[in-house]
């Protein structure tokens, strides 16, 4: 049979990432490709404890059909954890949902959100699965250059301008995917206002938020949100587990009782095994301690990074802004290399690598950047890695 | 903020059933509403040895991120386990896709092969959850009324013959929700060759099948499929346990490809302790001993509320034909009454159930049925339940 796919799903490829990520499986490769915790990262102990314990006392519960907006014990315990960090976040349980992971967070609100040809703002570069869900949707993406204090105001302006039909601006503010840049509070104030004026949803990605490795906590931009028009995603995946596939998402109660609806119809309820670990270690455990110790492990990896590059980057090939958390050095190359011949050549030395413009909302405009991620690599892997990087590149 | 929320979700509402549960959850309700499998369904010791034998021995494997066509481990138990049950349905592995829930793997089929405008055919009534995903794809739905052993295959054609764009047929053969009706060999050699003269998608949802308690077995209409137009889906929600949302999609390759890219930038993946449950539990456990005390349960809940309404219900006010197997029972009630009073009416009496035209494509069509679950209440709130909906019933 001839199959005629969805215009939408022909729009969109299995992510690069993806198919380098298969392609260096091999023991002998050394990846900087993944966005995976370190192994040292999973409270293992704790999640063990905490199955057994509902698997014994409480089994059905964890088992049975449950409710799409996700449990309510899990409702609170996200109430109080986030309220614990910012105060002003949530108002009431209602604009709580808890969802399949942050991905399903984007990929639901952009179900309420967008009609076909409507069109949705993104910081560029930005994270590809939130690229790729919006136009699994029929959208067109607009990218505005992100600086190393959060997106370019002036084309962002000039955008909302000159565009109808944008319904959604998309943002990683905190050490963003794949930059690792973080938007200034002052950005985020006038990002708020902007948004505001043209009446425009800001969908504010936050998976990487608790790994602040340096410098001083910048308040969210749901924070300012007097309007209800910021959907606030965050995440358990980097800070317990992200196996289990649980997130969260923060918005108007108005959004949050749509997104629900669709989640009934695309997969009923999250696994509630999972929404069981992470209420029980965010009442039950200590969080914060768990989340300073991730603070130094990816504050270690990234010296271990840094030191490495320091070491074998003899002619300063690769220069970085260095983030202040999360889990990526943006290196820049110089601008007369080729991208895609040295990633090729690195693969060849058993090095993966992703070369920038995978996460371009133009993957074909000029790029001269590679994403490193430090946090699943060991300290050795990342010495190795980098050594062999720099062993006779010829240039 | 106005919000501007998309024609899809407008288009849908939550589910009538979801509402009734919420306000029939006080504990003096007895509900026949639900479709939860019973509290006796579910192998707990299993479940919990197999959570503390992953997270001791392999816990980060459980808890990392994973592959978005589901585990290779978990993909292999599947294609040994569906085809002890019928040989021919699986050629290769990569004809499954693991899902978060047979309902993501109707959301993600429709998902690539539906446009905005296009046709789906189901059955009439039938799974509101999946009435409801077509819908989210602002798509038209066409409702082919449900005989004791099938759709009208008259209607069916007529359909087909005269609208361009129909895309998928969506049918549940065995033990159909809400009817209980299971579509008869014949019938399904007969939609199979519709469905290919006209080239149109068939999903196969058959969430029930392995709770047949009477009768024999009728091949699947993936078993008829010479010519790769057949999505099957299937569930480990009523044989395992549903909280832990895991489910499989069995198609040819390019179709399973391609929902692999939409579940990837839907949820990245289905949880994985829930996949290593399901793995486990295929491979490690009795399946088939399982399956087998889940038929007596559940034929000796049929039989409750059999023995009940034949008790209590003397003046023949219901009828119904008997399924073979399933959760539901599809009881007409004399034409005169009203549907909707006598759904209140025994709401008032704390008597749960659901009118039949929640289930209908057209909810405003004519309507004599109520849908009964019998696998949710025990068999003493089943038989308290009958007896009071026929107290001082005033018609």
């Amino acid at each position: 049979m001839e199959y005629n796919f969805s215009d939408k799903i022909q729009s969109v490829k299995p992510s690069a990432i993806k198919e380098i990520l298969k392609a260096s499986k091999k023991s002998e490769f050394i990846s900087f490709v993944a966005a995976n915790p370190a192994q040292e990262a999973f409270p293992i102990d704790e999640i063990e404890r905490i199955c057994q314990w509902v698997l014994t006392e409480n089994p059905i519960t964890a088992l049975q059909y449950s409710v799409s907006e996700g449990t309510k014990h899990l409702n609170y315990a996200i109430k109080d954890y986030v309220t614990a960090r910012e105060q002003n976040l949530i108002k009431d349980s209602d604009e709580i949902l808890v969802v399949s992971g942050a991905q399903q967070g984007i990929d639901l609100s952009a179900k309420v959100l967008l009609n076909e040809g409507d069109y949705v703002l993104t910081e560029d570069p930005s994270y590809i699965g939130a690229l790729n869900t919006f136009r699994l949707y029929n959208t067109k993406i607009l990218g505005i250059p992100m600086q190393q204090d959060g997106v370019d105001l002036d084309i962002m302006e000039n955008y909302l301008k000159t565009h109808k039909n944008i319904k959604i601006f998309y943002t990683v503010p905190n050490f963003q995917n794949p930059t690792g840049y973080t938007t200034s509070y002052e950005k985020r104030k006038a990002i708020y206002n902007l948004c505001q004026k043209y009446g425009i949803v800001i969908i504010e990605d936050n998976p990487y938020g608790e790994l602040r490795f340096e410098g001083e906590h910048i308040p969210s931009i749901k924070s300012l949100d007097t309007d209800g028009l910021v959907i606030y995603v965050g995440s358990f995946s980097k800070i317990i587990a992200p196996g289990i596939r649980v997130g969260y998402v923060i918005a108007n109660k108005n959004i949050t009782q749509k997104i629900g609806v669709a989640k009934e119809f695309s997969d009923i309820h999250t696994n509630v095994l999972g929404q069981i670990i992470c209420e029980k270690f965010l009442t039950t455990c200590n969080i914060n301690l768990h989340i300073a110790k991730l603070q130094r492990l990816y504050k270690n990896k990234i010296t271990a990074m840094e030191n490495a590059i320091a070491k074998f980057d003899e002619n300063n090939f690769l220069s970085y802004v260095k983030p202040q958390g999360g889990l990526f050095l943006w290196c820049k190359i110089p601008n007369h290399i080729d991208i895609s011949e040295f990633c090729k050549e690195c693969f060849n030395k058993s090095i993966a690598i992703v070369p920038g413009f995978a996460f371009q909302t133009d993957e074909k405009a000029e790029c001269h950047h590679i994403r490193l991620n430090f946090s699943t690599p060991t300290n050795e892997e990342i010495q190795q890695g980098i050594e062999k990087m720099f062993k006779k590149i010829e240039l």
